[in-house]
């Protein structure tokens, strides 16, 4: 059957994530497949790259699925914005290999993670960031940041209730950068945090950026990246920052 | 009675407009006020720049209101961002003249209107900007846009319910600019019309957008910004822009 890969856009705030067990709110991948069902008359099983959680965004997540139909991939792709909920839009499809996977054939995924650093909230990036108040030294956050880069046991950063066994990650790069939108939104003040590994194990993100918060108001002292990441111990890492600063930006193959 | 300016973000969607005869949905004036009232513990009265429509927006909405409490500055900002709802931010707060009065007092105001040109919608800027999938000639739409520059009689962008006798506007500054966001969003497709003038008519920048859109798309041809604003009739230029798309950024005193 012809495989299907289909790049997407997704705000998170309203779903329970990619997929979920059980869960009063939607999924973002039965959302889709219903739309995909509705459109090809049949079947569909759509393959994400990675299971974004609730409230987590994608700017470039990826998914593959396989069809007979013979549908034209433009009209497909109109379709499918024409019948999504406005939160989710379609931005690429192609037809690809035979065996492609959209999670096992990735080589890396990029994640941003998006701090709003000023005294006052924004009335736009309430869903989009994270918003935080206190002064943050951004060189000490940059410094500490690149003591995660390589190939590392990430246990501390791994959520406890994660039962993945091999917590053996390589981050590829990490940057932690000033961000300033190039329009009269001078005052927006991000911080943002971008990282691209092979593997991402369960909150890893977040619970990186909570410590990278922690360092950067001063809270835990210079040098703890190195000492928590040593320990190996969940315990030792900042809090997990919240799920709406976070966007899957990129899938690479 | 100390005379206070206060400069405000929004995000429009929710409300009826800065200030609404009668609406169903809240109004950003009396929103702010109620909240200023519990603050303060006395009725104030905010005036603001200008009034803007049902679903705009603000960057940049400077208002002022007189009272006699002694709160400081600061912590009367903390307070209204801990009261307002979250769509609504107030970015700035200062001790302002006497006779300021943020509408009477304005020597320009600057609006952005952003138009999403690609064939997808987003599934982020759904309420900030305006969709438009067709194909847009960008120089065409900077070609036509500069014959708007400097004074003139706007009675053509001029919306036809407005009972305002005197038409006449300048335009200090219109660009129409490509705006790409230097984030991993590069197939954002951003276009934005910025006009700065001294003063707007009812809907005129929303007009002057429909008119420009029109143009870029082909279905008006070259020279009609000229010829619409000659023959000063409304039913000339191109229809109203939604106003999702339209935010205010800046009054300059």
């Amino acid at each position: 059957m012809p495989n299907f890969k289909i790049t997407l856009e997704y705000d998170g705030s309203r779903y329970a994530g990619w997929q979920a067990q059980k869960s009063k709110f939607p999924t973002l991948q039965e959302t889709i497949e219903k739309v995909l069902r509705r459109i090809l008359r049949e079947k569909v099983k759509l393959i994400g790259s990675g299971r974004t959680d609730a409230g987590v965004h994608a700017l470039g997540q990826v998914a593959n699925f396989k069809t007979n139909s013979k549908i034209p991939l433009e009209k497909l792709q109109r379709a499918l914005n024409g019948l999504l909920p406005a939160d989710i839009s379609v931005t690429k499809i192609g037809e690809a290999a035979k065996d492609f996977h959209s999670r096992f054939s990735a080589k890396s995924k990029t994640y941003r993670y998006t701090i709003l650093n000023r005294p006052y909230r924004s009335a736009f990036l309430r869903k989009g960031a994270y918003f935080y108040p206190y002064l943050l030294d951004l060189k000490l956050m940059q410094k500490e940041a690149r003591v995660l880069l390589g190939k590392h046991d990430f246990k501390s950063f791994c959520a406890s209730a994660s039962s993945v066994k091999d917590t053996v990650r390589t981050i590829k790069r990490i940057s932690v950068k000033h961000f300033i939108p190039n329009t009269e939104h001078r005052t927006l003040n991000l911080i943002t945090v971008e990282i691209e590994a092979d593997g991402f194990l369960y909150n890893m993100v977040r619970n990186i950026v909570g410590t990278l918060v922690e360092i950067g108001r001063g809270r835990f002292p210079e040098g703890s990246t190195k000492k928590v990441l040593r320990l190996k111990n969940r315990k030792l890492a900042g809090p997990t920052a919240p799920a709406r600063g976070l966007a899957l930006l990129k899938v690479k193959y």
